[in-house]
């Protein structure tokens, strides 16, 4: 969609151009900021110009609209440098790996770019330069579907280089479809962190109304200045509004909505903190504190591993056929963590091969309890293992990896049910 | 676990046994009911008696704990037949399917058995017979992990004989864990329904404290005769209290929970109706209206169809294997609807066979949109077909039912993008 007739007129007859600082009066309020490209999305009647906090808002254009350009594009000066603000200012490091948060707009022409530079990504958030030095990489800039194994590894080796140079923070803006898969990930290959590394997205790009880019990078770097904690977090908006950023624990995040600025929950836990987008921090649960640990990292993972989600219908066969060449294999099961008679026979067999089967819930809250059913405890006799309350997607990454160290079958038995990165809530007596 | 020695010895002094009438002090409060059966994960110092209500409760056993036996078993006369309270009820059919909900405390012994008859069970919530007539089936007992398509398919033949006989409305008892694909499957195999089709289910079985089974029964019956609605839904508790039960649409359920009793939640949709434990009515969402219709019951389906959830590292290969033999195939991808370039060329290759590929978001709220990144564009071009916000499980159910009344590609395609059965909600503009 491009803007109507009655707003390309508008915009001509006001010699307003794409950059250009403008005043806009509409519904009886008054708004001054850069007129921001129209976006394909955007109502043809939107207009949306970002404001000096860096927030984009989209207004109608009515029969009460005005509008007034105060400075063209090209009369302002460019943009400063970041001022170096001293050395008293904690360095935080800037990893990028692509996405949505990654477009980057250009205040003086308010186009939009893919962000080669981590420099052009924070430079749309001027703030940034108030709490912290800032130290930047591309380490690669790919939509996140595109994401595997070979990715988690090369970030995970970037992020504990960052660390063990003495950052007080690593930032990964990252694309949000497998955001919380790689958090899962670095959580397991980094281990013991002595800083938070917070993987950050956006559901709305920064030239669209709404964009929760900005909000989202301003309330990483403040979390990792201002909160005691150490770890892998995902920091996201936490409301349908914009009044608050959640932190979420790496290994029991998830995307639940797919285009809701609040799409990620903490499943079977508390966000780790809340921030209050002007700057409050509220520690909504006990974080390891930040310390003095050398990050030893180890990125060794199992790829052949898979993940399928239980079905009436499903076949031991068609599983079968799926996991040829895997070492492991999670499942997504009904309720406590079940499957059919047909299956709990398929999946004995996979076991008795070499296989490791581990069990999860498909209802993705709650926690898998074998014991409880007859189901259940034909599938314990099968040889699968609990997957307690962790996440399928938590199950999947956690069991590449620990088939990335061991093929010892006890071992891996071991391990699977062993909380490595806060991976389980704690189990309450029934 | 069994009784601690000290509730051991309590019983045996007081002379109570199971399914005695007891009156308990504990707290300072005074409960008088049914003696039930220690169940195996309660407390060891925890007793559960029945109360009038029908309603179970746990009492914790401690220093201030008294027990008396009011009535013993034997002595209390059994349990009067359902009276008949005259022509003027309504009749609801209840078809068995198995499942917790389906387990039946003899009001007499306290023992906990099966229900094999339907009778049975509705005789565990006595004022149901002040509500309607009952009309019992058992259609088949089984936990609903085990069904598959040739039961949906017996189950909507039971549902369109009783609805065409001219009942008030079905109510069908049914395991929790593959609930919401029966509901699925019930409504587009009966299509157009005269009366309310009620699922139901519990999550804790009547012998347990806070059973569910209770109230969720009685808010079926409330619902089909007080409700003006026609249509399949699910009926289950609407919060972790007891105060009320939510009514969801068959179409736009899910299990979200592994043991909570308010597991149920519909997806992209309001419930349609709130039900408060004592009676109170609140529709929510409209409904379409009881009616005369007679049920044109069309059980055609397709089982060959499978449903897969994206990953990183999921590989072409591994799908291709999987699809074998599959006419249709569901993915839940990430986010608007994505998966990896790898995957977007073997779905290619899988809709160049003639395979029905649709995709969906495992994020499982909010909407797949194929047309806002490079790789939406790519699946689109590969033949793949929007699942717009219908729930993975509820596409699949859709697809069988689609593939089993044509194999033209078009019509396919066309049905799969039409709102048949409220799969869909109302597309919003951006």
């Amino acid at each position: 969609m491009t803007y109507s007739e009655r707003v390309r007129h508008l915009l001509a007859s006001s010699h307003a151009s794409e950059g250009d600082t403008v005043r806009l009066k509409a519904g009886g309020k008054e708004h001054s900021g850069i007129l921001m490209p129209h976006h394909e999305f955007s109502h043809p009647d939107v207009i949306v110009i970002k404001l000096k906090s860096g927030y984009n808002i989209g207004v109608m254009v009515d029969d009460s609209f005005e509008l007034k350009v105060e400075v063209k594009a090209q009369e302002r000066s460019p943009k400063p440098k970041a001022p170096s603000k001293g050395s008293d200012l904690p360095i935080i490091s800037f990893l990028g790996t692509g996405g949505t948060i990654a477009s980057y707009v250009d205040y003086r022409t308010g186009a939009v770019h893919p962000a080669l530079k981590a420099e052009e990504l924070v430079a749309t958030v001027p703030e940034l330069t108030e709490i912290c030095k800032m130290r930047s990489k591309v380490v690669f800039s790919i939509f996140s579907e595109n994401m595997d194994v070979a990715h988690w590894q090369e970030l995970a080796g970037a992020v504990a280089e960052e660390l063990n140079s003495g950052v007080e923070g690593v930032i990964i803006p990252h694309g949000t479809d497998t955001l919380g898969f790689t958090s899962a990930a670095l959580s397991f290959m980094l281990g013991e962190v002595p800083r938070p590394v917070v993987l950050v997205g956006a559901q709305r790009s920064s030239d669209r109304p709404s964009s929760d880019s900005y909000g989202n990078l301003l309330s990483a770097a403040r979390f990792c200045v201002n909160a005691n904690a150490a770890g892998i977090f995902v920091l996201m908006h936490g409301e349908t509004s914009d009044t608050c950023a959640h932190v979420h624990r790496g290994t029991k995040v998830r995307k639940m909505h797919a285009s809701r600025r609040d799409a990620f929950r903490s499943m079977n836990a508390v966000p780790a903190a809340i921030l209050d987008l002007n700057g409050g921090l509220e520690m909504t649960a006990q974080c390891h504190p930040k310390n003095d640990v050398k990050v030893q990292v180890d990125t060794r993972m199992e790829p052949n591993v898979g993940l399928l989600h239980f079905y009436p219908g499903l076949s031991a066969e068609a599983v079968s056929r799926f996991a040829e060449g895997l070492r492991g294999l999670v499942i997504a099961g009904t309720g406590l963590g079940h499957v059919s008679k047909d299956l709990v026979k398929g999946l004995k067999i996979l076991t008795s091969q070499g296989m490791t089967v581990v069990m999860t819930t498909q209802c993705l809250e709650g926690r898998v309890n074998l014991n409880v059913y007859d189901t259940g405890r034909d599938l314990l006799s099968a040889g699968v293992i609990s997957g307690e309350d962790m996440l399928p997607e938590t199950a999947l990454v956690k069991l590449m990896w620990v088939l990335g160290r061991t093929d010892d079958k006890d071992k891996v038995r071991e391990l699977m049910l062993t909380n490595l990165r806060g991976e389980f809530s704690e189990r309450r007596e029934l």
